[in-house]
């Protein structure tokens, strides 16, 4: 049984009612409810939002404590926040980095992540399955580890 | 009548003691005191101070449900917070970025807005007068959206 | 009383008739008309436009002798006329610059001005009343430095 | 029932023999059968790996003809055949683009795809398990544009 | 039958006695009843050589209301005359960008064009004739547009 | 009589089918026969389209031995492909590139020619009629040459 | 006696438990007491970590009522933390910027600090013991100044 | 008997009364009475002052007739003005470029000159004498090349 | 007894014929018997020559059966083919790169090879005495590594 | 005890008489005296002043025979002598580099240190204290070393 | 009476003998003997020729001692030795530039100029006349500023 | 019979005992004399080593009056001496630049060689038989051009 840290960035409470155009119709309630019901009583989630960036951050310290592993959506913060960054560095968590939208084909501050070199891997452009398939994966990772 | 929040960015509280050969010697209380004298009894303005990114960007989220609109100094977010971009591009409210200096003949950093392109306009330079000529523009801006 | 030198730059005499989903469809007579009735018989505003940035550079010079100030909506010249910038910074008149459009929203050439670094101040993206509100600041800036 | 072109580039026929500390020793007939027992009889998969730009190109072209979608790694050619983008853009198929190796982590010309701006998405970093996460994510996709 | 805006940018005006290894010895007289010649009485050609950038500006406003298209080489203001390129994106006429010599092999300066993209498209590099094949280009555009 | 080599890079098999807004509806088959249209019995025109690098190489290698000059749309080849410069350097046959598209008003990487340094000219933005467009500008070309 | 506010930016908490072969097995609670058997009872030392950007503004600001000077080591906000950067030019108390690691040997974007500039110095490479050498360097400073 | 055009370039009418901590006191006046008192009857001297850059290449299209030689403050348009550049390369005479301002000094946009490049050479940084310099260094070179 | 495959990339079928006062007026025959003559019975030598990227590669691909080492030149692919790159790189054996330019004198795109990375090392500017000396280098080398 | 080879760079020797306002009115044979008096008897310093950057690879060379360590200011030379960086990096000895100014806040070319990668750490922005505290921060990393 | 220290860089020994066609036939010693022709026995010049970096900025410390002024040819230092920038802006004698050629139209390493920010202006570009004209630039500087 | 100048650049006497991972365990010496045995009697080599840019410009002036060619190894000069590169060239003689390591697998700024652009060619990678190859490349270049 594994522990996942879900972590969801800046603005991401307001998925469903935000540029729908980009990120679809489905709540970030709705998400959740979805990656619950994915694993099941298999593993345990535990999920946070927030708009804040210490929070996050003690958000990553704290699963040293309980967590296997990291899907987190960094939101806006995926191109400048350098401390979410060496905040997975330095918790050695795999960590898996997600976003509902293909971020190469908007704006160009969008294409560089600063926190991807640090994670696992990065899976972008598949609305909220994102999410799942960046689970899936974490899981899978953290299954080989073993 | 309109209703605006006015959002000022981390250190903006100092003004009228900090580098006022820059800022002028004006308070951030006097400020928003003439700012409400400005729209006396027509508008409403809700006030918010933070050097709290996520602080800033709550406020953005909470005024989708009061607001009109938004008049927002970012101080030195102006130059790194695609936090506070998307908060506002989100929320899909008006907003009129402001600014007391000048800030294209400082330091180079201070010459680009990554706010700027969710927002109507921007106004620089003029010092406290700066947030009244930003208040004015964005009442404007509204009624002509009606 | 404050006597203002408004110029208007290359291609601004089409307004109204050119690109109205960017610009609106105000003509320049009627702004001409709007920033006389702004200020009544209390400023005298001579207003001038020119495709020849020569004339403009002369105009500025010309300013010397009777201005106080100058509202300038450079157009396409923001972004390559030095020459402008030096006129300005020659006649050592206060100036504020005004564009219709958010210029940082546009084609990455309009996010900068050459001319900016040498004025009180820039107001961008509010339309026609850009001129409105860049006269008003101007005149907030007249009144605070007597 | 979707079918599926699969679509490996140059020197991914030598998976397993080659830099094993980066790409791990699963061969390249490994994953194609790991694949087609992933998907089984639900799903039609076509595969093809070829070292020349032009076969990849003609295989895309050729896709029009019978494939629902793609799951492309280009390999080397990611960062810089422009041929491949247009191709992918011009069948109109969507694509996954997938990499075994987090590539935002390697050589600094790896962090750039010409070719996943005219993708759906993106997917790195999970070994040769990419693909099976690639391809999942493409069934998922065309059965939510259905 | 079609009217036809010919303008000659700066410097224009000494073809066939400046660096004929560039540009070969005809004069711009010879360009000009060149064309004549080769739209006979079909079509209207009226034909600008200014090197005020200003002349130019009013000379493609003024064609609004005669020109059915442009012809322009706009001399060294391709470069960086973005005033140009506004007006003819002001005045939405569909234009031609020429060049004798092929730009694209001498000084890097000469490499960009700040006015072609709001043109049809550019022909360079095949002496005078340039203008001739621009002119047939234009006229196919026109009538294909009809 | 010339003999001339038209080649038409990688893609451009689809004309007429991809992406008919940029493109435009005519097919490969309908721009060839209205190539041999408008030569006639005057000129030998031997046309060649690949999506192989390797074989436009080739094709311009063999037309040192028949050809007069060549018409090529390297499609996206043209940004990259410093083989093929350096095949039409080699080969010293005049070349010209022609482009269906205003490549400079499409994507960045659109705007720089690799090719172009080493042809005559360059013809851009006129749909299927700028292969008409540089094959009479490569025949006025060798005409002069002789 | 000099009251001196230090502060310790993002996941600085976990120092002796994070990359021990960059930052040591020292912890915080170490560094913090080395530190105050360093001064022992001639100077105060106020000592503060936080994740949070908005925290380490505050402190700063609140450091005015008491502090003669501030040692920060900013963690990531180093890098991009303009905010922080205005909070002690704002304060004008002077500060002296530690870093544990010699930030100039890793990745490039630890190379440039955002807030040395308005620090009187930098000390960085000397592991824990940088705190102390910035810590002595700034007493010395102070009395230098009266 | 030299036959030499000085030509001075925008704002400089202003000289004596503009920023005079950087260039002087002395007028256009004065500095071109001290040009003829210093070359008196040996030398034949035609000045030109213009805001205009159109009027600065017909001066130097003119000159074609009557010069030998040409010395060139070309002000602001010194960093932009490629125009003034090919009308100088066009007419094949020698010219220096002078400032009375060290330009290398200044704004770093003020550090490159597009049309040095077509000269024999530049003289920057010697107030009103850098035109004295230059006027000898040209009658020189001039004499050099008999 | 070393085994050694010699590559000869693009265009480089024409040595001899092409640009010979850059490349001289050997042919690639001759420098292929030249090299045959250098190592005699002592050592094998299989020569490719090939404008195919895909052929290079899949020439390198097998050269794993039998080779010990590899002289390549290749030709303009040295700029661009990270695939040539990634195919060195995956077979392990040591490579040799050769140009008979001095690339680092000619166009600046010539100044970097994306290939050399993965190569013993590279010998530029001899003429065709380059493979020369690049043989004998790679023989050195393997014995040396024995 | 340990033996230390202090280095100043070029210019440094005129301490005392340069840019005071910058450097302080501190002489270089006082900075050495205070030196000499810190370390007592306790450890060896030989001190070495040169404007000649072969000089100062000599002794960084020399100090391989007799020194643990070295304390170095190398002036200019820190922002472009890879030479001295590559001694530093040969001899194998722990090096501390030491501005006495705050570089960072000066010209942009002063940010830069090619030298300090491969030194133990900067101590920057401290008077002539700077060499002090650099000189205790090298004694105190050898004591650590042993 | 004047003192001048006139330093030749490295090099600029060979002057006559080397690359004639850039910097003529004139030798270094007939460069010297015209300049003390020029000045005769009013003023002093003691002339300094290196081709070492130290022993220029050991000439310009000795100047200190006896000169008002320098005419600095620093050849090939010109680009990068910021330890004689850091030497002249030491002494605070005023300096003068000079180039035989025209460094702005040849390589681009050369048009830029690390010592000349320092200095009161360049000449560039009159062969050995430069030095002449440098040296009289010098002169009146120095007599403008008694 | 030819006379070569043999030059080792600055820090290369510390061959054999500096990172010999790097560039092997061969000494100065060693190398030295494996070249004088290479030539034996049949040419004559005089090696210089020199840490002194100054003293490698004065060793290429001399070598004027009795070589007939160089081989040199400018260590880190190569990066940034175009002294040394304007020695090479005002001398005529040829050059040919060789290195032990393959620089362009090192750190970046290791990539680029100011002096190659006047070099016959360079070596690169093979460890001190880099020297042989040079040489002997040398010798060939030699009596190819007599």
């Amino acid at each position: 049984m594994a522990h996942i840290a879900v972590i969801h960035g800046p603005n991401l409470n307001l998925f469903g009612t935000r540029e729908t155009h980009i990120y679809g119709s489905v709540t970030l309630e709705q998400i959740n409810q979805r990656l619950h019901e994915a694993v099941g009583a298999n593993h345990e989630l535990r999920i946070t939002q927030s708009n804040h960036e210490g929070v996050i951050i003690d958000t990553i310290h704290e699963a040293r404590n309980w967590a296997n592993g990291i899907v987190i959506n960094p939101g806006a913060f995926t191109h400048y926040s350098y401390a979410i960054r060496d905040a997975i560095s330095a918790v050695k968590l795999p960590a898996v980095e997600v976003h509902l939208s293909n971020i190469h084909t908007r704006e160009s501050f969008r294409h560089t992540s600063v926190i991807v070199p640090v994670c696992v891997g990065q899976i972008a452009g598949f609305g909220w399955r994102s999410y799942l398939h960046g689970l899936a994966a974490l899981l899978d990772h953290l299954s080989e580890q073993q």
